[in-house]
């Protein structure tokens, strides 16, 4: 399969471009090298440390005769005209959009970090539609959303649309009058907004133009890829903005310094590792969608209370572990009914790596040798909600 | 009280001035001038002689002493602190927002028009939500949306949000367990996606930051002003991409060319006319939101299916009319169930102008003077859904 990877010097984009060129597939790549950037302008940088970008193009040049190049497109940004033509001449079966802005403190810093945000991800997005749309129509996009999209409605959510069905005691009574429409969505920032945007505008793309998509609202990520040589770890944020709960902490842990929890910790949600991310992206491909149809998947592996995995990390490490609950810098509901369903990905074959207390501990002792390149002033939370 | 027009130039914008300036209201305008260019660009014109922006200016400025100003900013486009500053100077009590690309055909011409439509439309209502919550956070926006964001579901439409109890037959059993979450959209354009995005940020704002907001879904328009001199008519456009349907239908009707209705005509929407847009809009205002409470208004006097008021538009021209079909361009259920919900304006005092086969006929005895001035090549759809 020729398969276009926007993002692919990322957290996920890069060990999924490794992945996917190891099981044959043609692989193009698409990044800014945004991240990078942004990471060392916030005083932080990768926990592990990671290959320049030159590096890891060479290495998939000197590897992989499957792979079939790599270009530096800034998507909502330079002309669509660049993005179109590079699709124009892959002419890829799959593209899988992981070139977004994905950090919800960053969006809220002040309204140009929010309008960077929602000008990058929503109009890359459409560019990337409607050259779909011109140049391949009937390629698969696999868009990774969030599971942030739902919010923490007081009532079970479904995977994308309102069901014709009850799934569970809350969510709707038999015969709902509304089964089919899109499921409410309630998003907590002006990053998680623009994954809401893109969701509508990729709905409409389908209905209207009979386009094919996957959209991946994907729970909390956690943990590394394995490598074979270390000079080939993924990217690792634990700032206050790029770095997601469970890495944060696990970088806390190593250091000595006390786990910070936001607000009771009793925040529910779904996570997975980073491996159980590039599998379920893998079925999404393996398994597209037919002409027209806008499919969602709600991905992660279960449901945890950010006080568990706290208890986790702390179980995880080797040297004694604080927790500290500090004032939560979000607006968000601490005490909560969360109920998402995630029944399709398991249909369509995923197996998940259900012991997420030896994920974690594994994690730790890969992240080990590594610890003094923590940047301990880069952790704590400065950006505020309100 | 101090009122910001944003987009007073426009087909709304500027009569609203006029009305909230004699009213003894304090205004502020914004605009562009962006439409007077893109209907220029179109190869088409206003129907009515409209003054220039300097001459509009100079009348709002000799006549009222209570006009506060023009300020030339491109929302979305220029630097956010432009708004901002602006913002900062005046001091509003509340901010009308019309200043978006209004054109559902002009977002679907291509990437180009897509990218702007959202650029504009989303950044710019963004940016003007970051520049009350920071510089006058009391202040009430009064948003214009479009009943459009709903589409045409299967069941009842509510006013923003999915109400605890039925509305009608179909909307919802008694304690719909979604109660409360907003209503879910299913709009049929970029140009219509981007009214929801805004709908989506403002919510947000709301809930964030506390921010006080009128979010109006609106009807579709027609009709002209009543101005005393005639040099004060707002303008009336006829084309493909900024005429609406009944006011294309009589400059069709005026040059003796047959109405063109796309497809069946049996597509139903709520309509109103511009006097009572002014109305409702001056209600809005002079019944602000509580702080922190995200207010939708379904704005139209009634609904009415296409072919019923071509027919009316034919039954109020002297001359003969003929009606034609033509295949419809854009992508649209053309037989569908409507029933949108529209009861809190009415509650809050709108009297609406029940005659539209009034309304109508004199319409076109307003436009009959200026109807050498219709350029027929700019009538027909030449932007295809698909």
């Amino acid at each position: 399969m020729k398969i276009l990877i926007l993002g692919n010097d990322g957290y996920i984009g890069y060990p999924l471009t490794i992945h996917l060129l190891k099981l044959g597939h043609e692989v193009c790549g698409v990044d800014n090298y945004s991240r990078r950037r942004r990471v060392a302008a916030l005083g932080s940088n990768s926990l592990t440390p990671i290959d320049i970008q030159e590096g890891r193009m060479s290495y998939f040049r000197d590897t992989f005769k499957n792979f079939a190049g790599q270009s530096r497109i800034s998507l909502g940004t330079d002309s669509p005209a660049y993005i179109k033509s590079l699709i124009r001449l892959f002419q890829p079966n799959a593209i899988v959009h992981l070139a977004e802005q994905p950090s919800a403190p960053w969006s809220m810093k002040d309204v140009q970090y929010a309008n960077v945000t929602q000008r990058e991800n929503i109009l890359g997005t459409l560019d990337i539609l409607w050259a779909i749309h011109e140049v391949c129509p009937e390629a698969h996009l696999v868009k990774l959303g969030t599971m942030g999209e739902y919010g923490t409605p007081n009532c079970d959510i479904p995977e994308g649309v309102i069901p014709e069905e009850c799934i569970g005691d809350l969510l709707t009574d038999n015969d709902c009058p509304m089964a089919g429409l899109l499921f409410p969505r309630t998003p907590g920032s002006f990053y998680h907004l623009t994954k809401v945007h893109d969701t509508l505008n990729i709905h409409f793309a389908c209905r209207n133009w009979g386009m094919r998509s996957t959209d991946i609202m994907q729970g909390v990520l956690f943990g590394l890829n394995e490598p074979d040589d270390e000079s080939l770890l993924t990217r690792f944020d634990y700032d206050e903005c790029f770095g997601t709960v469970i890495n944060r902490f696990c970088a806390q842990a190593l250091i000595g310094h006390p786990l910070t929890v936001y607000g009771t910790g009793d925040q529910k949600r779904g996570f997975l590792p980073l491996k159980d991310s590039l599998q379920c992206i893998t079925l999404a491909l393996k398994q597209p969608p037919a002409l027209g149809e806008y499919r969602t998947l709600n991905q992660f592996e279960n449901v945890y209370s950010i006080n568990t995995l706290a208890g986790m990390v702390a179980k995880g490490c080797e040297l004694p572990v604080e927790i500290s609950h500090i004032p939560n810098p979000r607006l968000e509901a601490e005490d909560h009914y969360y109920n998402p369903d995630h029944q399709t990905l398991f249909n369509m074959g995923y197996v998940p790596t259900t012991d997420i207390q030896g994920e974690i501990t594994n994690l730790l002792n890969q992240l080990l040798p590594h610890k003094g390149r923590v940047i301990k002033e880069s952790i704590m939370p400065k950006t505020n909600w309100r």
